[in-house]
């Protein structure tokens, strides 16, 4: 047999029990908290989301206003311009249509702003209303859900302590009848040893002399055996009894054993997860995911809408030209800038001769002039030849200056890490590079030269100025 | 000779000659006059330009702190969370991580118009400035261009008027010469008869008789004869001197004609549009050109910018995942939702039987309660196969009502021509449709089913609330 320290007792085991049960309790009064922590946080997510989106709405509205009133200043002015037919005129200029665009654009963009921030308020924060209150509405549901489960598993675990008792105590019963069992088998052993022991003892001494004593104590040994024996058989059917309602108390404890660490694992395993399941999905990431794709597309659409006004301002800067606002300018002041007619020979008192007279005596002096005239113009020519180079690389110089491609601002957008190194970046872009200034006097220095170069007449003039 | 009808007289040329250079002269002025309109109408249009973006300058700036404030307001909310951890653990959900997107993109189109306003201010204006600059110039200096190129004109026309008044009295000269000549040559002709008829009348007198008064009377007449031819050659020499005169005055008078026709070409041909080409370029479309690109650029950047940010706020949306969530959410909660140990077999007092015991006399009980069992497990098999597949079919006609495809709000950024239709437009997108309340309806009602389904130990309780 054991000894008593090999095994736990009784009370041993229900303390142990008891602490597995509390803590398993701890832990679904925990996970509920959890849930509900979880459904606060989604609960005040939403919140902060409409917060968040009924206060761009506003600062969308407000921008859009400012757009509009900038576009609307401007447009007024032109609209008050009391000729509007000059207007109409001057809209051709390939300046004047980029401004137009400049302006068109601004109004695109308050409109589309507007738009952004109905579309805030009048879809995207009624799908968050409505995700909160799926939300809450699910959430109470699926705690009662969880509270049914979690009791009907405190049901099975006090079950189990109830066959766990009852196997205790029939076991218990069971052994004390086995031990009881076990006295009366020892004293019918001790018994049956007793007899044998004087019958060997009295086998020495004549078998008649003391006939009558023995079976006087023969007699008496005779009913105590029996009454020993029938002890025995009574506590043998008693043993019998309690091991089998013991044995059956075990195999209803181990049954119930299996069945609550299945509930226990069902429970933990998938009913937990489907509880979660039904707080954190049954809508709430589909129809949040609805919410912000709405946002999504409205601010994709805001963005192809300004792109295309973008793109008809970038055309109309391709088209900005120089030679073509000339020809528009000549022909829309067409009776200013038309050439007058040639002026025609008067013949004097119907003077016949209308042509250059070539006879002598005047041939000579004409033939004269006319040399002197080609000797002229070909010193010009080769003077012109050389004007018209250096104006030609002159103008090129100034060409060059006023087209260089130093409009990407592609840098300033690339923000280092530090978002306070961004003013610094920006101004450095365009005006105080040194370069810049240095650049400007050249082009001013070139544009001097070629005016001298251009109009030598005006030179005298031009540098007293 | 022609009749004094058919030729203009000296006066009729002058007067026309005096209005067509009037009429140029006009028009020289109109043409300056245009120019600084043209002038005025660039210094005015890139005054509205930098007063535009100026402006628009402020609005963005205005933008910019708007949304920085919208960022803040709810970033020093989850900064002022006491639990950092726990704010750290939220993140790694789905949800929270499209909410931490979403107030980067705002803090990123924040730092976007502060850049853009910033370029307004230090690049655009400053370059619209420049070009202000250069223009005023190049129109002062083109206009004394102008100036001189008309004076040279004027000259030209005023020398014609001079060559042509000089051929006037040179043929006027040489036609009285002509006329001089051929009166002398009358009388001449009138002497020559006179003679000759008092010859023929002295011819039936005596030779003799007559003869001393014949010598005188011949004597006279050949004086007078000489005298006339005399005068006659007198003439005839100023005549041809005129003449000569008047042939080269008409000489220099066509060749002015020519040189003044070919000036008022040049001038008008090309003198006129190198002054506009003056005005108008050399630099004022180029220059503006790549400020206008400068605007383009910096437009484009903040676009592109704004494009990455909502690009990472797509694909947190598509990364909105319940299951995931649900994954995280436990491993992060460990503790509360990991299954406890299992229950063991306690044995009572050193019991070492921990195996069911399926011998008789348990054995035929055992035998008939697996039988039921059995049965029981077959009839709920089937049972729960019924549900299952009602809680599916329930169950998607809940994920197709929350991820119905609503979300794409094009519509709203095609606006009809009438800018006044863009609010009733947007309204009607997502909440006023009478579908959206049925959908919203049934999809209550189905979840209801579902859980009724799922749960139906809760369904009493359930009903009640």
């Amino acid at each position: 047999m054991t000894s008593p320290a090999k095994f736990k007792k009784d009370k041993e085991i229900i303390a142990e029990y008891d602490t597995q049960v509390k803590e398993i309790r701890a832990q679904l009064v925990e996970q509920l908290k959890c849930l509900d922590q979880q459904c606060e946080l989604r609960v005040q997510l939403l919140q902060d989301l409409q917060d968040f989106f009924r206060k761009k709405a506003e600062i969308e509205m407000d921008y859009s206003r400012n757009l509009e009133k900038l576009a609307e200043r401007f447009l007024a002015k032109t609209r008050s311009t009391k000729d509007q037919q000059f207007k109409k005129d001057q809209n051709v200029l390939s300046p004047v249509n980029c401004w137009n665009l400049l302006l068109n654009q601004v109004k695109r963009e308050s409109r589309d702003h507007t738009t952004l921030s109905d579309i805030y308020l009048n879809n995207i924060i009624p799908r968050f209303v409505q995700v909160s209150e799926d939300s809450g509405r699910l959430f109470k549901k699926s705690k009662e859900v969880g509270l049914q489960l979690q009791e009907d598993l405190m049901k099975v675990l006090n079950e189990l302590y109830t066959v766990m008792k009852t196997y205790h105590m029939y076991n218990a019963d069971s052994i004390s009848a086995q031990s009881k069992l076990k006295e009366a088998e020892k004293q019918e052993e001790k018994q049956i040893g007793k007899s044998v022991k004087q019958e060997d003892k009295q086998t020495p001494r004549s078998p008649d002399s003391t006939s009558n004593v023995k079976f006087e104590e023969k007699h008496v040994r005779r009913s105590s055996v029996k009454k020993i024996e029938k002890m025995k058989e009574k506590r043998q059917a008693k043993y019998t009894e309690n091991r089998l309602k013991a044995i059956k108390a075990r195999n209803e404890y181990l049954l119930a054993l299996e069945a609550t660490n299945a509930s226990v694992f069902k429970y933990y395993i998938h009913d937990l997860s489907d509880l979660i399941d039904q707080c954190c999905d049954l809508g709430y990431h589909a129809s949040l995911n609805r919410a912000l794709r709405t946002f999504l597309s409205a601010e994709l659409n805001l963005e192809q809408s300004k792109h295309e006004g973008l793109d008809a301002i970038e055309n109309a800067v391709e088209n900005l030209d120089a030679n073509s606002d000339k020809q528009r300018l000549m022909e829309m002041y067409n009776n200013v800038f038309c050439p007058p007619m040639k002026f025609e020979f008067q013949p004097h008192m119907g003077d016949m001769e209308s042509q250059l007279c070539a006879q002598q005596p005047v041939q000579s002096e004409l033939v004269q002039r006319c040399q002197q005239l080609q000797s002229r113009l070909s010193t010009l020519k080769i003077e012109n030849e050389e004007v018209k180079k250096t104006m030609e690389a002159t103008l090129q110089t100034i060409q060059d200056i006023v087209t260089i491609e130093d409009f990407d601002v592609s840098d300033c957008f690339q923000y280092s890490n530090s978002m306070e190194s961004v003013k610094s970046t920006v101004s450095e872009t365009f005006m105080s590079k040194p370069s810049i200034a240095k650049r400007r006097a050249n082009q001013q220095e070139t544009e001097q030269f070629y005016f001298t170069v251009r109009n030598p007449e005006c030179q005298g003039k031009l540098q007293k100025n």
